[in-house]
Formats: C-alpha cells, structure tokens, sequence
C-alpha cells in the first residue's frame, strides 16, 4: 500500500491524457471525471457485458502489447455480437504489472485505438492500478439494441436449425503454437494459427443478422462442445451436431492429424465465434440475407427434443470421446 | 493456460449458481447469458463508472471477504453518487487467487449481498476468473440520470461555495491502524478508524441533492488536498479552503497528535466523501434541502478566480506543509 513514484515514468493522469484520452467520446469528459454520461436512444436499451484477460491465464506476459489490447476488448465485442448488438462504446479497468513501461503502454493503447478505428468504438472511462502479476484488463462493453432483438442463450426449440459463423479450433490450435508443443511449433500453418489466438477476430459485423433471425444465440469462447452443451441446457433442449458439417480452416486442418488436435479444436475455446439456431420458418429469409454478408455461416444440426441422457449428440466423430473430456473451459 | 481442476472446489458456474445469480436482477438472465439487457427510462442516460481494488495495492489479502466485496462496491458507488445518479446495477469481473476456498467466495457474496439489500441495487453480469496474485475486482456501476442533471468536476465558478460531506481523514488514518503504524495502533478509536478504511460509507443518499443543487461534483477518493487541485484544474478556477473548517471526525481528531497525522488525513485518500461547491444563487434553498438530510455537509471554503500561481489556498493550516507533498494518492 505505500505509494510509489518513479521519475523515469509518467504518472497516472500523464498517461490517461497522453494515451487514453484520444479514444474517448461523447460523455466521457475526455477522460478527466468520476463516471461517464451514456445516452441511449428512446426505445432502445444497452446489451452490457464485462469479461476480463489475466496475464499467465488468458495470455503470456510477453504477448505483444497491441494484440493483449485487442483480445481483451474483442472477447466483449464477441459476446455483444452474439446478442445481437453492435458494440458501441467501453470502459477500461488497467492493471499494470510492476515492469510496465511507457512503451508498452503505447503500443496498447496502440490496439485499442486500432480498434476504436476499425469497429466505431470510443472509451468513455475506467481507472488504472498497480497490479503485482498483471497486466490484467477487465472491459465493460455495451451497444444500443431493441429490446425485443437481444438475442439470449435460452431460445432454442426442438426443430431450429444450428449454425456456427466463421471456423472452429483455430484458437485453441493457436494456443499449442504458442505453447510451443512438439508438431504444432512446426506447422507451415504456425503463423495464421498465432495470431489468430493472439487476436480473435469475432464477426462484429454478423449482429444484425442475429437480431434479425436468430431464436438463440451466444459466443463460443469456453470451447465449441461445452459451449453448446450450455446453450442446450439453458434451453431445454437436446442439440445433434453433424461432425462431418463442422467447419474447419485450412489451417486447422493441416493440424487435425496431430495428436490432441481434434479433442483441442472442439473443446479448447477462445474461437469467439457465434453459435446460434434459425426457426425453419425464417430459414429462407434468412440464408437471403447471410449471402449478402462477408461472413461464412455453416449449418452443422439442429436441434432435438431434451433428452435427458445427454443435451449434445455429435455424430460421425470417428474415435474421438469430446463429451467424455471436460468439453468447457475451467476459468480456475 | 493449462486447464485445473480441483475436485475439492466448486466450479466456476457452481459458484455463480449457488453465490451469484441470488444477487441478479431484471435483464440478467439468472447470469447464465453472455451480457445483460440493461433498460433506460426513456429521457434518461446512465451515470456509469469502472474502478478496480487488487489484493496489497487496495487492500491486503487477508481483510474479511465482505469487507472486500463492500469496497469494491462502494468505491464505485462514490463515484455515482458525486456525479449525482443513485445507482441501481452493476458487473462483476472476479480475479481469484489461487488460495480460494468456498468460504472466501461465501463471504465474498455475503458482502454483495449486504450491499444489495442496502443500495437496492442488482448484479447484471460479469465473469470470473483465475488471478495469482489476486483477488482482483473490478466493478461497473451505473444508475439512471437526467442528463441535464449530470455533475461533472469541470463547472466549479468563481464566488460559488465549497462543500464536503461526511468527514475527511478517517480512511487515510485507518489504513495507518490497518499497517500497524506505531501510535496508530493504540488508538482508543483504532477499531472504528480500521472498518472506516476497510468498508468505507459513501453518502448515496445525498445524490439527489447533488444532482438538484451542485455546480460541480466529485468524489473524495485520491486525497482531499489532491482532488480539490483536480477540481480547480478542471473548472479553471482556484479553491480556497478554510482549514479551521475541515470535518473532521472525533476519531481522527484524536489521532490529530500523532505524527504525519494531519498529512495522511489530508492527502491520503479513502474518504469516499463528495466534495462539491454551490453557487451562491442556489445557496439558500440547498441549505434547506440539505437540512433535512441525514447526510452532514460542511462548507469549507469557496471558488475563485484561478491563480496561475497556485490552484489550491489552504489558509491557516499551522506548521503542514500538505501542498508540497504529492497531495494526491498515485496509483502507481
């Protein structure tokens, strides 16, 4: 608890007006009071979340600064995107561990203001602390949606139709690249893979289509199998998955023949991709409007009555025991 | 990054289940859901502020677990209440460290809990996660607002009138019991200085008049003597302040003797008290409102023009020199 000063290191209020200040918004006093103002449109609410990432537990202390800034704020923009909701602005809680320097902080306010650019995002706060064992980041993120379009995890119905956006395991293969393990250090493919665990890319760009179209929908960032075991549970129903349907990269297919690879594809997590179900009444609305869009969706089942003997069926997966396997991500 | 698991311990979403969901209100799904759906009143905005506490920088590892919870909490509510919102929800991003056992998460909630009942206040949402180091909380409050009612620090105008709640000193004297600081720790008050630093009580009831009555606002949580600078800095003013007028409690006033003891209650933080000025216009009518409050408030000085020499007078402060010390908590 003693305070603590260094010359060589700018001060908190340095830092905020040097680094963060540039990325904030309207309401946001540029920085400079206790809260923000956050205006919402009349007949419009907030979908909020707030997710944290813990160095030697989300990423390696030594990750490059720009991309721990953009993985901790796109696991928010994930979750935001799988309700259904454009993500409009944040808040940012900073831990800084005790080797911090200038340059680090630079290069991750560097990612943020990347992003702000990239997805029309502004900071409205936050504060920033001393962290022995950080950094730590924990963003709240919130965008403007209807509320009758927040899309939930607990909508699914016997008969919907199961979709997953993007591709599924390159993360978690990403993470034995990083890890270093024998096999995956090697893969021509070890680069893509990288830094596709350093930074997610969730489809920001897909909400609108979950408002529009979809029963249920949430983010897969535990791992694939646990995820959707979630989803079943929280619904009440029973989910069949075609193993042959799941999409996967050319990435994570040079991968699959190592071993592990299938099991950490489908369980490992951080894909943050959107797993959700269509009604089949608006299936063909809603395939109309997903050609439209640069982001891939593959139907990979649909979804059963709940069967008490298991909420997850996945068919045709030769010689792999997923569901046997903890199949979700223990945050402990 | 490997995964752990640890039979003897509730999983992370047993934990949320049993301890966490009890505390969740409208549009947070039980806390089963990747975000919450927050509801404005239409013609309101959100108040909203994050700010953290980490385990040896905010407080030491082994404080009571509800104590934790309690200022994690209300270091947050102080914000809202000095910018005039009461606060109604909030998230949760919980860093566990690695000595945790269901007992710290029991009392951790309890705390919660207490607060929620108190405030009337809701949890929307958040995440846990695995924090060597930790614990580490950090929390997102808001609370609706007009906006036109809104008090930033920035509107602070010469010939307007000080003011602060409460009393000043109390938390910076308790840490000095809580370190075990010679003097300090045989204090006859030392018990209720202690439970002043650990859960501190920031006046939420007083937020209406604020909002109602205030031309500036901020809360009192980096040190009086700093946060007044901040206030003048922001407003473009100078402050002058009374020191003969400073609340101070009958516990700190005991502790006044002792060494540093005037610094520390002036400069070092943990009051969670609001420091505001009215303008002269207004005085009459809030005093009237003030006097049917439970919340005592003191009028310590008055704005100025600003001096480009000096932001912040403190006239008759005998033999301390409080503006030449760093005069504001460094968070580094």
């Amino acid at each position: 608890m003693p305070k603590r000063t260094d010359a060589q290191r700018p001060g908190e209020f340095e830092l905020i007006a040097r680094y963060f200040a540039p990325l904030s918004g309207e309401g946001a006093f540029g920085l400079i009071d206790d809260a923000a103002l956050v205006s919402v449109t009349p007949g419009k609410a907030l979908a909020m979340t707030q997710d944290a990432i813990m160095a030697g537990v989300h990423f390696l202390p030594d990750d490059p600064p720009n991309l721990i800034a953009a993985k901790a704020l796109r696991v928010n923009l994930s979750d935001l995107a799988a309700k259904g909701a454009t993500p409009a602005a944040f808040s940012l809680s900073l831990g800084l561990h005790d080797g911090w320097d200038e340059a680090w902080i630079a290069a991750f306010a560097g990612g943020l203001a990347s992003d702000c650019a990239s997805y029309g995002l502004s900071l409205s706060g936050g504060d920033t602390f001393r962290a022995p064992g950080g950094p730590v980041i924990s963003i709240t993120a919130w965008g403007e949606i209807d509320p009758a379009a927040y899309k939930s995890r607990l909508g699914a119905r016997p008969g919907d139709l199961l979709f997953v956006t993007g591709t599924i395991g390159d993360g978690a293969i990403g993470l034995k690249v990083r890890l270093g393990e024998a096999g995956y250090r090697d893969l021509p493919a070890a680069p893509i893979l990288l830094s596709l665990y350093l930074a997610p890319r969730p489809p920001v760009r897909f909400a609108p289509l979950i408002a529009q179209f979809a029963s249920a929908s949430m983010d897969i960032s535990d791992g694939f199998v646990g995820d959707l075991r979630k989803m079943a549970l929280a619904s009440g129903v029973s989910m069949e998955v075609h193993a042959g349907n799941l999409p996967f990269s050319p990435q994570v297919r040079e991968a699959l023949a190592l071993p592990g690879a299938m099991v950490a594809a489908l369980t490992g997590g951080d894909d943050y991709q959107i797993l959700f179900t269509v009604s089949p009444a608006r299936l063909e609305a809603f395939r109309e409007a997903a050609a439209l869009q640069d982001v891939t969706v593959t139907q990979i089942g649909h979804v059963v009555p709940s069967d008490a003997q298991s909420p997850i069926f996945i068919r045709e997966l030769k010689g792999v025991d997923v569901t046997a396997s903890a199949g979700s991500y223990s945050h402990f």
